[in-house]
């Protein structure tokens, strides 16, 4: 269960609305850039939410990696993005990998301000270490 | 997207193995759970895997909320459990739902020993509480 998970909560995003708006695209490009991260996706959902009185309706994407999960929730009306990476040990570090993930996806948002933190999991030794 | 991220990792878990064995099980009671905490299943998704050389295979289950996720991932060979529980304030404060579903899991998977924390999603003012 040791392994590292990382979160970045992504402000203003810059990237074309699709990529806020179209799940099935966005589910793609994560699959896509999981794999191309090195790491194993095992299963894939998505779902779409519908407009509120706050404008158009979000997406979630979550992929299920042999190495443990991705999860992505947009917020178009808010230009906002959450992300989670989470990388156990098992079979390897895939700590490089998770990084990789979450750079790639990151790349796609362009947000102008990201809050960015990692937390080793399963370890006593737990630290929270916020990125710069 | 603020919110409330509730994280656990779980060790030397004294619950029956089915918990940590039975994905499709595992899956109802996590939407169970859920449900009763007052959150809304949008979807769901389970994945079983083959045992390796360290004993049998774990698995992931992960709930796709309205207000946004839960993810369990088991390692029944090591008798540990990661959970996540992220939920957003769009449409009212959530957090007592979350610590609710989280309190639930707990109780059924029985650890020995938790390492739990909790992370402010989406504000500058982030911080990182490990929870006693």
């Amino acid at each position: 269960m040791r392994g590292l998970h990382l979160t970045a909560d992504l402000h203003h995003c810059q990237c074309d609305a699709a990529w806020l708006l179209d799940a099935a695209r966005l589910g793609v490009a994560c699959s896509d850039a999981a794999q191309a991260a090195g790491l194993q996706v095992v299963g894939e959902l998505v779902h779409s939410f519908p407009p509120s009185a706050h404008g158009p309706g979000g997406v979630t994407t979550t992929l299920l990696l042999a190495e443990s999960h991705l999860c992505v929730h947009t917020w178009p009306e808010q230009r906002a993005v959450t992300l989670d990476v989470y990388v156990c040990n098992f079979g390897g570090d895939h700590s490089a990998k998770a990084q990789a993930l979450m750079g790639t996806l990151l790349a796609l948002f362009l947000p102008q301000r990201t809050e960015r933190h990692q937390l080793q999991r399963g370890t006593i030794a737990t630290t929270f270490t916020p990125t710069p």
